[in-house]
């Protein structure tokens, strides 16, 4: 039986093989390395989670097959580029059970692929749209720095609040997503209302997709494709962690991660995440922000994209890598 | 008495003043550590080398204040972006004689600055101006990062050519500083030919200006602020290298530099540039651009601003920092 995803998938699949070929070209270059770079990159597939969000909303809004592919393309070309950076600052070796770039041909060329690959996305955009998907973009991937950076460099580790928490998933995954689901609206020139209502659908579902991704690094819902435990080895406090710090076994929980050596995702940690409910209530957060995502869709037509919509809000929380 | 670059700063103060500021407002956020870096960057202050030029052609064309102020912070930030990437990639500690960022906040931080700092200024290109200028200047980046990595990953380093090296500083300098020309005449919505007139003396200029930073870094011409000799200790061959290794001491050279210690700029290597006339061959050849540049300008109406482009070019050629 094919998963949610794959369902979502199969109708998109001839379109993303073209945003695939699409990727190559706006990459397209005369460098051995970086061409390699890229290839493993694309290899390495991913979900395409973003340029499959843009391509549905952009159908359901009525935007030219002309207008979306390369749009999706570039969004995904945006990500990938992050990734690559993002790879570097956590020294992460593995992403998506492949050896990442960094891992492959060091941080240099990682650091400088990850520059070329954001600057022919923005030109790609620039080249084929509106001004307005290009501050609206800009802004979102200044965000995405902001929320590396506050999730990286912050000084009283252990005082991080839900709040907090909840605002830098939003500003480094919550909001490029859901400014891909506005992109695809925009394209067609489709009114503001329905362009914001899809920018909240994908925020929700940013949100629902982020809170799982976190629990994916403390070993549940199934294999990432990463180094599991690479979050708390990095000081980086998750939703589970922060709320079972505030419960009973809170004083306990804080002694272990105070010390200098941090158990990772430890069979004692992972215990009193679950003693106290913690990974029970970030499922529950993340059902939660699905379930609003969905409530935005209340009202759409009814049309195979809609319902592909739909499903990617299950997907988000039953994904295993 | 005045050096050429302070005549044509002179003019500018007032309006670089407010390009700074308008720095500080772009790249404004609310995390304590980027604040500190963007300060650092800030205070290092560097020639503002193209921002001014984007002024004067600004000026020139007659764009608008209130256009050609943000449109200079904006390359200028892109410019501090490409540096702090750059001191990651060549692990320079000292920019303008103090650290870099990465030698005070790690390579981390550096990197998502960086990132973060080229997407706002991109926001800000995108909200101010025409999609064109995004085109232009997203592909100009791009081409940025192709020449740092033809720079940074050659297979067979000592095989350079003088026509590789070229087309390197073009992409890796001249040609941004081209896009920078170009876009002050673009503000005002100029002529096409005005302005491609203007990239065509930016890239004269900006190959000048790079073939002068090349002999600073083997301690010709004064002091760069940058610690000497780093090219060749990292393996990348300029223009007097590529030179004198095709002249008559060329084998001893080529022995030398594939020496598993690469003596950097050690007195023997300097000899043999010397030796060979291939200081004098680098110097000419920038004195050459510089000319061209500045036969671009011939024909335009005199001006305070026209003055100062002319001097521009014997300024890059002269500058000691």
């Amino acid at each position: 039986m094919l998963s949610r995803f794959e369902v979502l998938h199969e109708l998109l699949s001839d379109e993303l093989a073209c945003v695939d070929t699409e990727i190559g070209e706006i990459l397209e270059c005369n460098h051995h390395l970086l061409n390699e770079a890229v290839r493993h990159l694309r290899e390495s597939g991913g979900k395409r989670f973003r340029p499959a969000l843009l391509l549905l909303t952009a159908r359901i809004s009525g935007a030219s097959r002309e207008a979306r592919i390369p749009a999706a393309a570039a969004v995904e070309i945006m990500h990938m580029a992050t990734l690559i950076h993002d790879d570097i600052v956590d020294n992460a070796r593995l992403r998506r059970g492949r050896p990442t770039v960094n891992a492959l041909w060091g941080n240099n060329l990682s650091i400088l692929s990850g520059d070329f690959m954001f600057a022919r996305a923005f030109s790609a955009l620039a080249e084929f749209f509106r001004p307005e998907f290009l501050v609206n973009m800009s802004k979102v991937v200044s965000e995405m720095c902001l929320g590396e950076i506050h999730q990286n460099f912050r000084k009283e580790r252990l005082n991080v609040t839900e709040e907090e928490y909840l605002l830098r998933i939003e500003q480094k995954t919550a909001l490029f997503i859901g400014e891909c689901c506005r992109l695809g609206a925009m394209l067609s020139g489709a009114c503001n209302s329905l362009a914001d209502r899809f920018f909240d659908y994908g925020r929700f579902i940013g949100m629902a997709f982020q809170i799982t991704d976190d629990l994916l690094d403390l070993g549940y819902g199934g294999s990432s494709g990463k180094e599991v435990g690479k979050d708390l080895q990095q000081g980086v406090l998750t939703l589970p962690v922060i709320h079972a710090l505030g419960g009973q076994h809170g004083e306990t929980l804080r002694k272990m991660l105070s010390g200098d050596i941090i158990p990772s995702a430890s069979h004692e940690v992972l215990r009193i995440l679950e003693l106290g409910g913690s990974i029970g209530y970030a499922r529950d957060m993340a059902r939660s922000f699905a379930d609003k995502a969905r409530e935005v869709l209340t009202g759409l037509p009814e049309s195979p994209e809609k319902r592909a919509l739909e499903s990617a809000c299950e997907f988000v929380l039953e994904r295993h890598s």
